[in-house]
């Protein structure tokens, strides 16, 4: 009867306590409440929403229903990242080793693909060699020696959290700022760092389609972690076309490669440098997000971040030559034109149909699919170039030959017309 | 996917379709929707609410998820009633027989007791012999030859409905409009009449405690009714106290034979009136239920009411000498009084917590508990009765001598004081 009271509060408007929000995570993770009274109050949550302090609530139950890593051992101010997800972000890729090269450590806890988005654990696993199954002492040892570490979250990581998106995944719950904010930010927290840096997406291609939906997030995760007695900045940046040019495994690894070389796509090292600002800032190494910027620019071009990238990629058991010869990253076997029908510039980028495609071609995972570190596709033109007809508009490396079918996919990714597709960006 | 875009729908304030509504009553029933993802859909109704033409999708397919039935076969307009549930209601007992005595058929299918209030079916069957698991032949057969039947929903009526109703249950989405107009219209339609009276309970003792939502109870059951072209009335009753003083199976019985005699207490006697006034109405052998009421007078003056009762319980192999001799009906083994602790004037019975005493006491069922017709309390005394100190206020007959505790709950089923419980009816 005390699920049937809980859910009846948050149905009926009214406030949940952090005890009874703690008795309905501990009891759903338990099997004490059955998953039918968990749904009811999700779908409550849904459309009642959350006080802030309701959010912070759950977030601790859902953050302590498993380890929490220690980071004391690490001296210094932890800063991690997270990324809400976006087609070709490679971002944490490149700011891990590029703000631990400016002297702020960051153990990082990283996740697997999710629906259209890939993931920095199979992007970095397209590396030969590259471990990210570390051990608690391995992955802190390692930040304490080289100043980072990426590791996939193992399963006891906020178990509960898995276990309710599961469930809103099943009912259309996934699309709640308070229930967004407490599954990210509950990994977070039981990943142990000091402060965090949140690039929250928005557009086609990202899990929030509307730029307002995704400063209330932005603005959720900072109040929440707030209440959580750490500091934290949201960036906010457009998944309305992919992040740079590749998308998929091993060619988001080249692409991340360049940009700490001090080249790649403009798009991408703008994210990168303005999340690393933030991050060298938050870490007390600069005294404000300009200075980090400036600092963040001095460790592209000097090669530092690249040699960090070098040290993460040889500590973790990587083939360290592919940072200096990308060639030796898995390439695709096939390549494949898709040519426009008519002249046009580029207008828009049906960015999340990229991504699910990319993921079907077998560049990430879609559900349980098995996936390779060989798949993926680059690609070579993006927006706001003119094309004419016949003319190839997009260059893809393949796995496979491309059947009929996909050509009238690949065709609908783009849509061709007059106006040049705007580039925007925020920064929180 | 579909069960998840019709969950979506509903938990972001958009319509579902009839098609939509229907996959997901037949799939859930079938087992294919998870009660997960019902459970989202009901909290999301609960909080969005339904249109009227969705409540009748709804009403439509959990009707129809089992058997119809067909009352075709007998002649003349077929009108049914409908309690939303009180403590002390016995009015289909007189209502049934005293609309047939009047001309007008009714086939009614009945139920059992549910948390505090009493099951028409239990009480009917402390007579001795009488069934109410009449088979459709059977019914339809007693209709067409003495004008009434009585008989316990099958499980193959409206089965969504039950499936529906525990979840909601466990997932404290009872108290939605749209969800309990379903529930009741579902099986009243699927019971096969041709037009309804609902009798609306509010206050302490019903399961809508405030008039408002009652009023919006009655108003959602005639609409819903109206879009499944059927001619509907509500009558709205107050349940601040129990109807009449009998609580329990066998004395209720016993009470319901006193108005059918033309006697009885005075809110029985109304309640029955004014239910009954409407059936005779909507079955067209009056011109309007002011004709109806007088009617319906006459049948309880003339002792016509009180004959068709005697042909039902004997149609129904019960023994009909209990009509003339209550007494041969089963009788308490005890009797206990309780005692007004200081003088006073009745101002508030706690008519909820009187229905779960007597339910507690075997009056009724709780949950799965079991019921003998031998137990049942009766109330001496009600509303608006000065009592002295020390004076018995409440004398109870009971199957067992109380416990100590029983005592203390007894007492506080009355308030006391000055001013007199108002006694109110509205009528539909």
């Amino acid at each position: 009867m005390l699920a049937y009271e809980i859910v009846r509060k948050k149905l009926d408007g009214e406030a949940n306590s952090e005890g009874e929000i703690r008795a309905l995570v501990d009891g759903f993770v338990r099997g004490e409440i059955a998953p039918e009274q968990m749904a009811a109050w999700l779908a409550a949550v849904y459309v009642r929403g959350l006080s802030d302090e309701e959010t912070w609530w759950l977030t601790k139950a859902m953050a302590e229903s498993g380890r929490m890593l220690d980071l004391s051992a690490i001296d210094g101010i932890k800063v991690d990242k997270h990324s809400t997800g976006g087609v070709g972000d490679k971002v944490s890729i490149v700011a891990v080793p590029l703000v631990a090269a400016g002297g702020v450590p960051v153990a990082k806890l990283t996740g697997r693909a999710l629906g259209h988005t890939g993931g920095t654990a199979d992007k970095l696993e397209s590396i030969p060699g590259m471990r990210l199954d570390l051990s608690e002492a391995e992955f802190i040892g390692q930040v304490q020696r080289i100043g980072c570490a990426i590791a996939v979250a193992t399963e006891d990581i906020a178990p509960a959290d898995k276990k309710i998106y599961a469930l809103r995944d099943k009912t259309a719950t996934i699309a709640s700022i308070p229930l967004i904010v407490s599954s990210i930010l509950s990994k977070k927290l039981a990943g142990g760092a000091d402060a965090f840096v949140f690039d929250v997406k928005f557009g086609d291609g990202a899990f929030m389609r509307q730029l307002e939906e995704a400063k209330a997030l932005a603005e959720g995760l900072v109040r929440t972690a707030k209440l959580a007695g750490k500091r934290a900045v949201a960036v906010l940046s457009s998944m309305e076309q992919p992040l740079g040019h590749a998308v998929g495994n091993a060619v988001e690894v080249a692409e991340a490669i360049a940009v700490l070389r001090g080249e790649g796509p403009t798009d991408v090292r703008e994210v990168c440098l303005t999340v690393a600002a933030h991050m060298l800032w938050l870490g007390g190494v600069v005294s404000d997000p300009q200075e980090g910027r400036r600092k963040a620019e001095e460790l592209l071009g000097s090669g530092a971040a690249l040699e960090k990238f070098r040290q993460l990629v040889a500590a973790q058991g990587g083939d360290a030559s592919i940072v200096d010869d990308p060639k030796r990253l898995p390439q695709p076997n096939h390549r494949a034109e898709v040519r426009a029908e008519r002249e046009g510039v580029v207008t828009q980028i049906a960015t999340r149909r990229l991504g699910l495609l990319a993921a079907r071609l077998g560049a990430g995972r879609l559900g349980a699919r098995a996936w390779t570190q060989r798949r993926g596709f680059g690609c070579t033109k993006k927006s706001a170039i003119l094309f004419r007809r016949a003319r190839c508009w997009r260059r893809c490396k393949v796995p496979a030959p491309l059947r009929r079918s996909w050509w009238r996919k690949g065709r609908r990714v783009l849509g061709l017309g007059r106006k040049r597709l705007p580039c925007r960006w925020w920064r929180g």
